[in-house]
């Protein structure tokens, strides 16, 4: 849900000083005065991250002419047969684009700074985000900004470890359910939600349609798998697919506007013996069916042995590689074994081949992994694949849970998020079991936002932390709608409290219905500070000689009574 | 919701080969054949473990009566004054409770070497779990069986790292909210959904009723806060507390059987000023009750002072301590503090105290701390509180979504139970905002029975592995409802399933509505199996030539095309 309150919660733009064209929406989130004995104390504004664009407004329809095209002029600009971002990264050309995405960058990361709130933590990651920061970032293939040149309705955004961790939505119909309208509604609420990007991974009818409505209306990247669509113009038979029909696949694809294209070119004829003896064989679709393919014609898989051809195309539209595990472990029995290892290999030297045409490229990841196993997927990802941006399903940390794998997922989502997975897609409550519906996709988010910001926090990163802080700190003086407000999703947060608290009291009380007014922890402590401060700035004094004493007994703190 | 289908699963009981009165209950989850062009294939029916006892009768009623008392004749045997498992472990006696626990521990670790399921890593838990292992475990105190003489009910469980992880679900009304019947009735539901224990924190009315209710119809031992009931014994006044009333409570409370006790004995006087520029202050509730009582008297908590005399009560029970961290960080903040960690090291202190009365101890934790600071929590209480086992509340590794803080924490808890944490206390989606309902114990229980088994897995356990290969297995088999049964919650996984492929039909597919039949990886592998396994093994024979031309050429994999 939108907050109902809904003048809390606006919209704001940042603007670039020099280039006026460049707007940056953020979500302002306002919140009510601290009230004390003497007087009441102001709270400031909290601005944050918005992948939602003109779909946050409540009024908001989809139709067939999209949202505005707000990068229209910006690609007029673009000069060379190569479009990528990398390309003019390389040159040491700053864009639009990457102005764009620092100005997203860094907005928390300023209001740290003027808030004075520190984490008080160690990080690696940057204390500030420029847009020199940025180009250097994509130069290096360490970030990619996804951002086709005729997906001109795109607010750019960047997906790299020393950026805030990013959340990918998958929609998209099956051939047994859903419409090309419900696939929309759940872009727009995807976005909502926060989706950082969203693919559309639908296999049913009206491919063509279904996404166009998707990309025309998408403020956020969109990515797709193209093997699917040339399944379907082949009549769902894997060995009748070919090269020719794919390329006309990946061009409509890339006419239209899609951000980023997963390609499982890394599944390889000989790999693919290495799945025999899993307990879940391959459990990627496009694996399964370049694997099918492969073993048809005897022949290496065509999207490896074309794989320059695919570069061409790619880098006149500035689509981004999302290199295709079609090899990630389905179960937690198959984990780090040597198929998914085998292709990640291979992803590696495919990364390097995309580099020399400046395509960018992000690497995608497992899958099923237990907790102890996720570091190291991490750690080979980066040393085969040369830092390039690693985008994982889940992982899910056990297999027992049907039902529940956002929950299963999202643990190990913020672990390897935590070791520096850049984009973590998301896995709805209804995975294993059918496709999800608009409120699987809400509950797959918010799992999924809580792990990205989980991962952040543990990174260092100095701007999520001033959420958390000003978050608590509305906790803990009581301020609920501020407390609300704050949150991933304050309608829930209102509801869950109203259940037992409905008035409008209850929500300036001391307490809440978890512990009543007697044993509320935060108020005994609030009464604590106001009735006990001097005693306890006495205590303090008297710490200080204490403590020497302590020290001086040699630190053991029991005496017997 | 149990499994409707309850044919499917049925309780099982092992029984001890020498003492036939020791019958130890276990769930069996029957599966069905696998279908093969060479016939069908039986499955081996798997045992888990089973917290519910007589609840798990879907005709149970909870009466004052209560549920059988299994343990009247153990404890009729006891001769000593100290009546604790750690007094009889030391002195080399095996109890009943020791064989019991032995056996509940040990059958999946029989199972996985029955069925020869292997998981692929090392660990450093043990292969087998004999009596006298536990015995070893408790008389060092890594472990403990938590067992009031007085609560007969009980079916015993050990907490401790060497063991399964355990999960403790949080019930009891607040003086706003909630009725003896609907205590019990979370207790009935904790227990069907997986709670080891279950702490009955009623502040509200009635306190005494309600736990005579929930003791006398638990098969899991039961925890409290005394403190509490002393509170309201003086009205609710702090200040008002003194030893004769806590002593009074305490031993109301063991007379009625409650198996462990959270006694906030190490918030001292002198770390009160410590949590003064806290961003949360103090968030237990028993800690800051303490905390006030010691500044309006300034005097040391009277816990501390008559720690001697509460062990003397305790031992006589057989009471095990749950040393409250009445100073565990609120906030991200205020995570891994100066409060937090003086208050552990004197926990550790105590520790040793509460050994030479031979009282059973676990050490309380916290809280909310991020990902990258959980580690250290585990870490020092080992060290400091030498091994005791570790009990925490959650931790959340976030602030920022209030109603989404059962899967917050759940991502800590994974973490903080996979570094060797023996019992996660449950956070539902309601904490912070409300006094929790079934249903959100229910979704607590989930993301926790999640957590617990994912850290089981981390720590390399080869009988939790056995569940995820058999789900895993069913689920490439296209065995609906296997996986449906083998899974946590059998009937949200069908009804989900359900919701887009209802008939009959649906639960022998080789599909579901998330990909459709075209699309399912799973089916297009088992049918390269099917159909390539010859292919393959020529693949496999002609890849051992390939590899070592691959090798001898310098491994590069990518040749252009």
């Amino acid at each position: 849900m939108l907050v109902k309150h809904s003048t809390i919660t606006d919209k704001v733009y940042f603007e670039h000083p020099e280039f006026r064209d460049i707007k940056v929406p953020f979500k302002k989130i306002s919140q009510t005065d601290t009230i004390s004995e003497n007087g009441n104390i102001k709270n400031p504004d909290l601005i944050v991250y918005d992948t939602s664009g003109p779909l946050s407004d409540p009024d908001f329809k989809a139709d067939t002419k999209g949202i505005k095209k707000y990068r229209k002029d910006w690609i007029k600009n673009l000069d060379s047969e190569n479009k990528s971002q990398m390309h003019y990264a390389k040159k040491g050309i700053i864009t639009n684009e990457m102005q764009y995405v620092a100005i997203r960058e860094n907005a928390l990361l300023d209001q740290a700074k003027t808030l004075g709130i520190n984490a008080p933590y160690e990080s690696s990651l940057p204390d500030q985000v420029t847009a020199e920061f940025v180009r250097n970032e994509i130069a290096c293939g360490r970030a990619i900004i996804p951002a086709n040149i005729n997906h001109t309705e795109l607010e750019p955004m960047i997906i790299g470890k020393n950026f805030l961790v990013k959340v990918n939505s998958n929609i998209g119909n099956s051939s047994l359910s859903s419409s090309i309208d419900e696939e929309v509604e759940k872009l727009v609420w995807s976005t909502r939600w926060g989706a950082d990007t969203v693919m559309d991974l639908s296999t049913g009818k009206n491919i063509h349609q279904t996404r166009e409505h998707i990309v025309r209306n998408s403020p956020v990247p969109i990515g797709t798998v193209p093997i699917y669509q040339a399944l379907e113009k082949v009549n769902g038979k894997a060995e009748d697919l070919n090269w020719n029909v794919f390329k006309e696949t990946l061009i409509e694809q890339a006419e239209q506007g899609v951000d980023y294209f997963t390609i499982h070119a890394g599944v390889l004829l000989r790999y693919v013996p290495l799945t025999a003896n899993r307990l879940t064989g391959i459990v990627s679709r496009g694996g399964s069916i370049m694997a099918s393919w492969c073993l048809s014609h005897h022949k290496e898989n065509f999207l490896y042995e074309h794989f320059d051809d695919i570069c061409e195309i790619m880098k006149k539209y500035d689509v981004s590689f999302s290199l295709g595990d079609g090899l990630r472990p389905g179960s937690i029995a198959d984990a780090n074994d040597e198929a998914q290892f085998a292709e990640l290999k291979t992803l590696g030297e495919l990364t390097k081949h995309a580099w020399e045409h400046n395509v960018q490229v992000m690497i995608e990841g497992p899958g099923h992994v237990p907790l102890h196993l996720i570091k190291e997927n991490v750690e080979k990802e980066e040393a085969w694949c040369h830092d390039a941006p690693f985008y994982t399903l889940g992982p899910l940390t056990t297999d027992i849970a049907p039902g529940y794998d956002h929950i299963t997922s999202a643990i190990g989502a913020a672990n390897i998020g935590s070791f520096g997975t850049s984009m973590l897609c998301y896995v709805t409550p209804k995975e294993h079991l059918g496709l999800p519906n608009k409120e699987d996709v809400k509950q797959g988010l918010m799992a999924y936002k809580i792990a990205a910001h989980a991962a952040d926090l543990a990174k260092g990163h100095k701007g999520a932390y001033v959420r958390d802080y000003l978050l608590s700190k509305a906790r803990f003086e009581f301020r609920w709608e501020d407390q609300f407000n704050l949150g991933l999703d304050p309608q829930t947060a209102r509801d869950f409290h109203d259940e037992t608290l409905p008035k409008q009291s209850g929500k300036t009380a001391h307490f809440c219905s978890m512990c009543g007014p007697k044993f509320c922890s935060m108020k005994i402590s609030q009464d604590i500070k106001k009735e006990h401060g001097n005693e306890i700035e006495l205590i303090e004094l008297g710490m200080h000689e204490k403590s020497k004493e302590f020290n001086a007994a040699g630190n053991s703190i029991y005496s017997k009574a």
